[in-house]
């Protein structure tokens, strides 16, 4: 941290600060120039808040100039982490796919949609058991019964299973049945849960909040990696703006963004960050040609019936325009997206 | 809910939206007029989304016109809910404050603290035990031992007491020792917990999230009430903009917003609204003046050694003064502050 | 400015920047320390932006530590600027109201208005003759015919008058009506007309833009302050924000910011703050509670038929009511609101 | 419009408000459903507040119905425009790049650039003679004799130029030399300019404003439009939200919903979109994958001695990779990017 005092400071009020600090056990390193004198703090700042000095009078400014996070950052692991699950690998070369239904709504649908969507070349089957949602009248999901029909669908299709998880009560129940746990925006700053995560077996896929800055971001993710669990994917999935004609909208730059500043893998949700069908192909377009590791696409044959999100979720058909176009996409940048089964 | 289609609609387009809405119990009041069709749903809407119909061909806008909350509305209950707790009574005509510091940090600190902020005319200790914190190396609370030693403080000064519960495990120890459970912002659409909530015997005190609309929050109420608590008291906490000078935006309009939309009543956490000490005063003096119907502020003796949140805590001198300046305010629009017991 | 180093940096790394520097005629000041290195700029950095060294490799992060505005600055003078209109006084002890309609629509219309507006208290006529309309189609205004109404008006019963002028074209014309040129949210950054504002004889009253940070507030009014004209007053008129209920959010924190950082007067207008009739008094109450110089109101004998902004617009009747409240409330703080000439 | 009343209304209330709209020339549609009252307003209802009747007592909402615009409107107009100047092609199947300095500096400096841009494939020169700039103290551009300069680098390497005006006084100024007319984002409700702009005879480049929504970025094309001139192009450049890593946040999805909305052309600045250097290249990627119709990219041979905007400028090397990468993405999706002249 460097902290900014105003050529009017007197000395008490330098050595108040300094003193301040000594306690802690930070070492300063002072630096009286014509205008301002600068104090640098040595030590491992993580713990202490700018905001603490900057209302200190003749303190002009205070800043911290290391990142407040360290296991989630590139300085910290200079090479991309790639996370193996069977005989799929993200973070690697291959710009992997996640689609399936919002809501598993029956054995039947998810068995359907599973195999549509491993046919157009996903390689992870996605759909929700236990729903977060605004309203508490409207449906909840299916629960572990949902778990195991997923399951079943993953299995016969040979797909891998993300589904959300909602507390860390769940953890244990879910990790039976998933090889992914999905952490919602909304559970993004919540802490007791991200400790939790830390000690959890599966891979944390980390749905970036509404309204979480970047910086947040990562340290919501370094929470879980300081808990023991490195196996951490970010999505972005839509920030909340002024603009109203989207549901969300999708910061398209936090791919670059976090791929500078983290090693960890990081994917695009256009489904839940533009709302609307007819935007989520350019949407994904766009994210794999700003280097998305992966997509997490909604998918369902029956939108108009879907008991959630129907509105967002694409047709099978759609869905499969979609992989050969940022197939091809992926290519132009020296990636890779697997082909599906069908012609 | 009422879908309006343009006069590009075939018999078919029409029909079909019918169908789905038939199959799902609604009926529906048609209306032709020279430019759209009307389409009135009737029936309990909260379960439809409008983007499902707004993504039909020719289907020109879905808009809700029921508010999708109930219990909380006017609507419901006419009159102000009054909070009775001990001798505190929340949300009648009094202006009840809360105050005290950021983490409780020992016996001490929140014996002393609670004398002085309860001289100055405030009704309820606050202090956290169990501390949300970014980051995951920065002091997380006392836990237990904290909110023995908050709870001896309440008692000793006939205050009474809040503090924040982080997860639906901790509500029964901490409903051993407080009077009012605090949700704070970052849980405000946390559903496992709120549900639980709705089963705690203890009033809530719910922040709005950072990023929530007043809709949401509204719906994040309901949730409590539909689980048989009704005794839930908003806080508007400040909101996420683009401006930096302050660490949120206090949205005080929130304030005779949720007064005419709910009959719950609603406090103003200037401290957490502004994050800097010297703007607090003059927040505070606007929610009051606004109409709020109690504040919280954070209070610390030794901010600068405050291990959370210091740059945001009055002096207990200051602290004082606010309360007068808000007693005198209240007056103003016929409502009424405690006296503290010092002159 | 100060710029960051990391301990990566080598000699020619540093020496790069100190030569880009030093080319433009700045001195450095070069302090190393264990961790970092840091260059602090001497001179006027008010043309440096920081954006340019950000982006040098082993670069932390450059800040400015100036501030970017001078001649509004508080630092520059220190005692609140008193402008002197007639017999108004702006800036000093007494909070000061200008009320009126949104728009001037006949001569009958303002002054029936404006009789009603100085019996409560006014002390300065509001009315657009020039409005600034998002829709090519809606009504633009009477133009000069509305400024000879509004002149007659505001002579017969003693007040000020403000207009709003759009363009810089227009500001001779409307200099030899108004007192106050009003600039509107969607030209605060109208750089070519600001210059020529500079110029102007008028004292000029700078609503916020709707996305505009508190330091490009500054800036703004900077620019007609470097241009000679030293009287200008601010005016928070709310900030776009994620929040639809109201149509924008009113900032009442910018009021003590702007004070702390500028010797120049700031008003609060919550008509078009909220957008809605029945939030303006609460969010006029908390103007005044949070110490606001002086209030702008819209007031309309006919709302239903006003030809803009009815929506926002007080009855007279309701205008009387707000201004004994603030008239209370401002007291309350030591300050004063001039009383009407009606019982 | 449609009005809907709740079942609480009178048929006096109802009658007031029928009265009112009647007043005005409108006619109504009104059903009496279950639940509530609907009214439908029929005629041009542009100059209509919905707000107006919001606040009418049992009046649930008033919506819009039909879009405030019309000649901008896909309604209105079925196919693409096209806009030719030149032998260049805007709107059709190729994808346009502008590219150039921020500010032309010199002579020698903007004769270099086009060069270098043109033989990466550039058509279009970009550069600004006029600055607009937050800070009275920064530089403000060469004026006209930098236009001459940019005339002449674009007649060299036969490129079309694009160059901003602040004013509408600049427009008869300007025309003499350019081709296309920039209209900043902090003018894009300059509504003065904008009637000006209809009557201009060249084309108009609208950047969006960083708090404008994409209906009212689509109504000052209107005003445009409806002055004359429907030679518009629309450029998504970036909008202000809470996330300060970039300079702004390019909300591609406006791309996709502008060429769903409007017939009009759609650009996309990424420099200016990011604010940072490494951050253009992927997010130009981004832009031409969900089907901009252009771009505008800031070149600079010395970003480092640039007079402006140098952080955000790419090298000529950096430019011709860019123009490598959205050429092949361009074709991925049946579009095409114009070959550079060299290897």
């Amino acid at each position: 941290m460097v902290i900014i005092m105003s050529k009017e400071s007197k000395e008490k009020d330098i050595e108040d600060i300094i003193s301040v600090l000594d306690e802690r056990g930070f070492d300063i390193h002072r630096s009286t120039g014509v205008d301002h004198t600068i104090l640098g703090v040595i030590g491992d700042t993580s713990t202490l808040d700018p905001r603490t000095f900057q209302v200190y009078e003749h303190v002009i400014d205070a800043y911290r100039i290391t990142a407040p996070y360290k296991l989630v950052s590139r300085e910290f692991k200079k090479d991309n982490t790639i996370i193996r699950i069977k005989d799929v690998e993200i973070g690697g070369n291959e710009t992997v796919v996640m689609a399936g239904p919002c809501s598993i709504e029956s054995r039947e649908q998810i068995m359907r949609i599973a195999e549509q969507v491993a046919s157009a070349g996903a390689k992870i089957l996605r759909g929700g058991a236990f729903k977060p949602r605004t309203s508490p009248y409207s449906f909840q999901g299916l629960g572990e019964e949902g778990l195991k029909y997923m399951r079943e669908a993953a299995d016969k299709y040979n797909l891998l299973m993300i589904t959300e998880v909602m507390d860390k009560d769940q953890i244990a129940l879910v990790e039976q049945y998933t090889d992914i746990i999905q952490v919602g925006a909304r559970n993004m700053q919540n802490f007791t849960f991200l400790k939790a995560l830390g000690k959890a077996k599966k891979t944390i896929f980390l749905k970036r909040g509404i309204a979480a800055t970047i910086k947040e971001w990562l340290m919501s993710a370094e929470y879980i990696l300081a808990g023991g669990n490195n196996k951490v994917i970010f999505c972005e999935r839509g920030i909340r703006t002024f603009e109203t004609y989207t549901r969300n909208t999708l910061d398209v730059s936090a791919i670059p963004i976090i791929q500078k500043l983290s090693h960890l893998p990081i994917f695009a949700d256009p489904s839940h960050g533009t709302g609307i069908r007819d935007k989520v192909l350019p949407m994904a377009r766009a994210s794999v040609a700003a280097g998305a590791q992966g997509l997490m696409i909604e998918v369902h044959d029956d939108p108009d019936h879907a008991l959630s999100d129907g509105a967002q979720s694409l047709y099978p058909e759609q869905f499969k325009g979609l992989m050969d176009e940022v197939r091809a996409i992926a290519e132009v940048i020296g990636r890779k997206v697997a082909n599906g089964t069908t012609k």
